[in-house]
């Protein structure tokens, strides 16, 4: 099995305390060893000879951390970031997303995945919760560019039986490959665009299949109000009363959940994907993370979409993660440094269920690590590394990154695809991509 | 006069459109002709023979637009980021900013301005205006590393007539200096921690010599309430009856104005320094943007300071500025990106009273420029460049700034200073910087 070492790096380690508070601690000049795709060991530099290893990466001045983890996105979507500012959430989705949508063919999935995983590769997220339409070339992309993904095809009810065919075949497929790093989930959009036949169907998928399931929901608490008014529930009860509300679930968003729901939602044993930067920028809420993590939640950070998002930055997802709950709060001492690195590493691996082997770095961990150079100015005096982490990175910052033991960027260079041929891929259908067409669109926005 | 060609670049060129909404529009393909230190031509490329010009940036694919303005920093505080995380806002100022800087000497204010600087500049900051102690020592460091600065002498109303002179040998001794690139302001805190008979005497001076003021005011509603109960005036109000409230006035914050403060304060023609990030970490107010804007107030971006802020990064502060209002209002269509740009550049210039001459890619303006690379992954494909600007630009895609006629940074390196070197010096200086004795700080927060 190949072998890598990663040489004398402060290692960011991330704990809680006997009271629960979390803690973030940093070893000095230490090696991380790698055998295959495992952390064999975290130990002082200088008792590993680096001519023993297949790889060496020499780290010393700068950090190494878990790969971040996004837990929410639609990767592909890239490919129309731009196209939709300043405008309301309904002719964001009416007029925009979904007309835009309907211009899509499996080849612009296909290269947005590449560009996307690339922006996030660079930036240090290894792991991405994808949910998007032609998911089985996405998931092609995701497998040659070397990233790991938990990757579901987008359904909506209005497609019916064969969106259910669609599913299974895809999960039957792309379960497991990529030597593992591709994993899959049944994918309907939300509760809004699903009936409850439709959600029950997929929840029995969920069932059959072993997989989890991916699904938006509550995204604001206008969602929830208009779910009361029509249905007497809020989409989480629905959510619970078809089945999908179960361990492993991914909530996007849930920041129009009530008190009653986020019982049910612990109770289940479900995670919550966060997008604070889309919020913010769409006028959303922001889903309450402290009451979600009190009862247990997990909570994980998260870009959705760059038509929202702009970007797939994850660095900026952690700090807005942090201040907005101070904001919300109006409490400085709300979410503090090390519980927003938690969220970041651990609490994100926990949404996917994989916290048990992804999120840290400890010996038996999947090498899925990044190395960060915090030697910049806008890092210095470096007085504190985890608040540095925080609200300082950029993710230009990100040096090198490894994904189940693999380096996949090297010095700020992806190894296995060349990103200039995958612009100029995009760029060659940029025409066709922007062409609104009135009426033409894949969907209605009505909640 | 020396001379500098940017050649074959995209201008950015923003503009009000006959109704008021502001319009941003993209130049393609066009030269930037800088004579001395003002732009005397911006035409299509081909016109211009790069071998009559002493020096030449070839921009072919990037974006010019003009440089960042900070208008409102305390830029040698980079010197104690990281070190007050996650406290109350009481706290912050009295177990941490204030204790820490009693440690101040002349010196770290020199190595810390430096560093601020260069951050600043990597970044894309041409301009700042800075509100901090030994500001004589400041000015040599702005000088020295070749940015523009509109410079105060912090005082409080506690150290009396000594900070008076202070004040004024300061602005007699550096108004005007560094070939016009350094101005001066008169610079007390806040209301709140100086009385009135010395902000009458600021005012005096303000008289006396002609320059600006620039002080803190209204940094957050339980501000203004205190100041109503313990005096019956709003911040603003007492900045009006001690001849403070005037035009060209540079007021920090203003987040807890009330609106009669607000119509003051449009009479007056003070301009607000915007500084998002802090408000959102510090779990502040908001500047009422909009409200400000609608009387005409200008209103610029800022970064205060980097220990409530962590960097001096104006681009993350753009791209707040604009979603926190977007959040404020629950509306996505509030402050758009042209708007935002606006803020950014013209309307910063205006806020220190310079709009005349700075903020605009125009001939007679003042050259100070910044050629942006959009060619990163996180842009493309580039549906929007004024999107791609707010929403996606990192300070690392800045390429080459120019202040006042002259390269500064030339492909992301410092010309005029060894980063490595002021790096090294306040590293020197890091455990000194970070004690805190109890009981001794420079001033008691109770607003």
């Amino acid at each position: 099995m190949p072998t890598l070492l990663i040489q004398n790096a402060a290692v960011l380690t991330l704990t809680d305390a006997a009271d629960g508070t979390p803690r973030a601690e940093v070893l000095a000049a230490h090696d991380v060893l790698v055998v295959g795709n495992l952390i064999s060991a975290v130990q002082p530099t200088g008792q590993a000879d680096p001519s023993q290893f297949d790889e060496v990466v020499r780290a010393g001045g700068k950090l190494v951390m878990p790969g971040l983890i996004n837990t929410h996105a639609h990767v592909p979507m890239v490919i129309f970031r731009g196209l939709a500012e300043d405008v309301s959430i309904d002719r964001w989705f009416n007029e925009f997303i979904w007309p835009l949508e309907s211009n899509l063919q499996p080849d612009d999935v296909y290269w947005g995945m590449l560009l996307g995983a690339s922006e996030m590769l660079l930036g240090g997220v290894t792991t991405v919760a994808d949910h998007y339409f032609h998911m089985d070339v996405g998931a092609r992309a995701i497998d040659e560019i070397g990233m790991r993904g938990v990757l579901g095809w987008a359904v909506f009810g209005s497609q019916g039986q064969s969106a259910l065919e669609t599913t299974e075949r895809f999960i039957r497929e792309h379960q497991g490959t990529a030597g593992g790093r591709i994993s899959t989930v049944v994918a309907p959009h939300a509760p809004y665009t699903c009936d409850d036949d439709f959600l029950r169907a997929c929840a029995g998928l969920v069932e059959k299949l072993s997989v989890p399931a991916h699904i938006h929901a509550a995204e604001m608490r206008e969602q929830t109000d208009l779910s009361l008014q029509k249905r007497g529930l809020t989409p989480i009860e629905i959510l619970q009363q078809t089945g999908l509300l179960r361990r492993g679930t991914i909530i996007a968003h849930a920041c129009g959940v009530l008190p009653n729901d986020i019982e049910l939602m612990a109770d289940a044993g479900v995670g919550v994907a966060h997008a604070p930067k889309t919020y913010l920028k769409l006028g959303m809420d922001v889903t309450p993370i402290p009451a979600l993590r009190s009862v247990g939640v997990a909570v994980g950070l998260a870009s959705d979409g760059a038509v929202s998002n702009n970007t797939l930055d994850l660095w900026e997802a952690l700090r807005l993660c942090a201040m907005m709950q101070k904001d919300r709060a109006r409490n400085p001492e709300v979410l503090p440094v090390a519980e927003a690195l938690l969220i970041a590493t651990r609490e994100s691996a926990r949404v996917l269920g994989m916290d048990d082997r992804l999120g840290a770095v400890k010996p038996g961990y999947l090498a899925d690590l990044i190395v960060v150079d915090l030697s910049g100015l806008h890092h210095q005096p470096l007085h504190s590394i985890p608040a540095s982490l925080v609200y300082n990175t950029m993710a230009s910052d990100v040096q090198t990154v490894i994904v189940d033991g693999r380096v996949v960027v090297r010095d700020r260079h992806l190894r296995h695809i060349d990103p200039v041929q995958v612009v100029h891929q995009v760029n060659r259908n940029m025409q066709r991509l922007a062409q609104r067409v009135p009426g033409q669109r894949i969907q209605t926005y009505q909640p």
